[in-house]
């Protein structure tokens, strides 16, 4: 780890964040990735810490990416200030900053697609079809750029983080996929740069979103039926203004569909709108 | 290099073949990889030869991918004699033969495509529509698992290396892929695995593919009208037995439809059908 005193070095290019990489690796250390989209808030800086705790370097990823926006999603408007960020991560003793620009994660004639099945199928994906294609191709790329021992993603994207395990497996990067529990304000709202999107009153609804999750949990760990479970959930969002796009138990492990609630590992996880901002969040049963 | 009198290590694991590459790489050692589907004839046997010409340490990875085969193709019927394949690589002095079961490189639940479009649209596509994702995805997987330098691909399958070369770069992979001029029997026929189907009367006629290329080559060069010198290509061939997919004349880099003949590189390709065998061919023009 640099001391906390030097701003990070910054990286532009593939080739060289594999040259540091493969520098530090001669020496023996053990390197954490924790890939962003930058507007870093104390989620990321959480993922960061745990980084730390299990690597000797660390690296940042901050690349908003565009392939895995659609063209009516919020790439543009996504918010974007790297010196504020790169000052955040200083402060953290991150070796690193991988910043690229566009044009060198997808140069000219750019033609090759990372597609994953399984657990990428439904969720987020009815939603967002060109999603998680978009996230595999750029985290392949992010994986084979810094060669990590290790990277640590939020539980807060569950879906995301089951299919980049997946992804890192099948290709056999040699790369260990850490999920992270979801860093939660006092009120429960999952911390998430969109919430920045949110006005006050919205603020102040979107809690609602967790607690609708844990009344759920606590019915289906109680016995109850999942279906009515998960209905009463939606009922509940509907009723407080949100627009659901699912209310979902799944496997926590495969997100397939849950065949029998009692012997598997679950997880319950929602999507919904509050005017124009889309949330998500998850949490085990 | 081994010395040559003994058998080059066998190595099944993904993971064990990115210890032995790390290992060699650490002793700062250049690793070249020769992909192979076995049943290595002499044409493999040059390419052995010159990656052991660049580099310190020679993989040959053996491994038919069940992926790059449509059901109706010969991948039951490929031939296969690894015994035989290693004792002609160990004559040549290769360190490791990567060699591992179908289960190791497709675990159970593997959910992950690598796919390519540019190079790999159209030609071989056309004829089976599955072969470049098969290939993409395994040779991804080859080269995260060997980790090499440089891998060597014979030009024989031009399209296939275009695709690779494409593949490799979009995802940042640090390989130099290089092609390696195709190596052809005295009477022109190019060296494939497959002219082991062709029966006695087959083989007399399959170098007329590549004569056909040659005067279609010729012709161009000529100045002659390139869609003539095609057609007249393709009535040859036909008069000859062969059932013609196509012969095209490409942009030699990308594969694109030539825009000038007169201002760019240029590959004439072909693929046609001798009774129950599918000959490729191709030539600079």
């Amino acid at each position: 780890m640099n001391d906390g005193n030097d701003l990070p070095e910054r990286i532009r290019t593939v080739a060289g964040m594999q040259a540091r990489t493969a520098a530090w690796r001669g020496a023996g250390a053990q390197v954490a990735l924790v890939p962003t989209m930058g507007a870093l808030h104390d989620g990321h800086l959480q993922l960061v810490r745990a980084a730390a705790a299990v690597a000797d370097r660390v690296i940042v990823s901050i690349f908003v990416n565009p392939a895995q926006f659609a063209p009516t999603e919020d790439f543009a408007a996504y918010p974007r200030d790297e010196a504020a960020d790169v000052a955040r991560l200083a402060a953290l003793g991150v070796d690193a900053v991988f910043a690229p620009a566009v044009a060198e994660i997808y140069p000219d004639g750019f033609a090759t697609r990372v597609a994953v099945d399984g657990p990428a199928l439904g969720l987020e994906s009815d939603a967002r079809p060109h999603f998680f294609g978009g996230v595999a191709t750029v985290v392949a790329k992010l994986f084979i750029a810094c060669a990590p021992d290790v990277a640590i993603f939020g539980e807060k994207d569950y879906q995301q983080l089951l299919v980049i395990r997946r992804m890192a497996a099948d290709l056999g990067l040699p790369v260990a996929v850490v999920g992270h529990p979801t860093i939660r304000s006092a009120d429960g709202l999952a911390l998430s740069s969109r919430n920045a999107y949110l006005s006050p009153g919205e603020r102040t609804t979107a809690p609602r979103l967790h607690a609708a999750l844990q009344s759920a949990a606590d019915a289906i760990r109680a016995g109850g039926d999942v279906a009515a479970a998960l209905a009463a959930a939606t009922s509940e969002l509907e009723a407080s203004g949100f627009a659901v796009d699912y209310v979902a138990l799944r496997n926590a492990e495969t997100l397939a569909v849950v065949a029998d609630p009692r012997n598997e590992p679950l997880r319950l996880l929602v999507a919904a709108r509050l005017g124009r901002t889309r949330l998500i969040d998850n949490i085990p049963v």
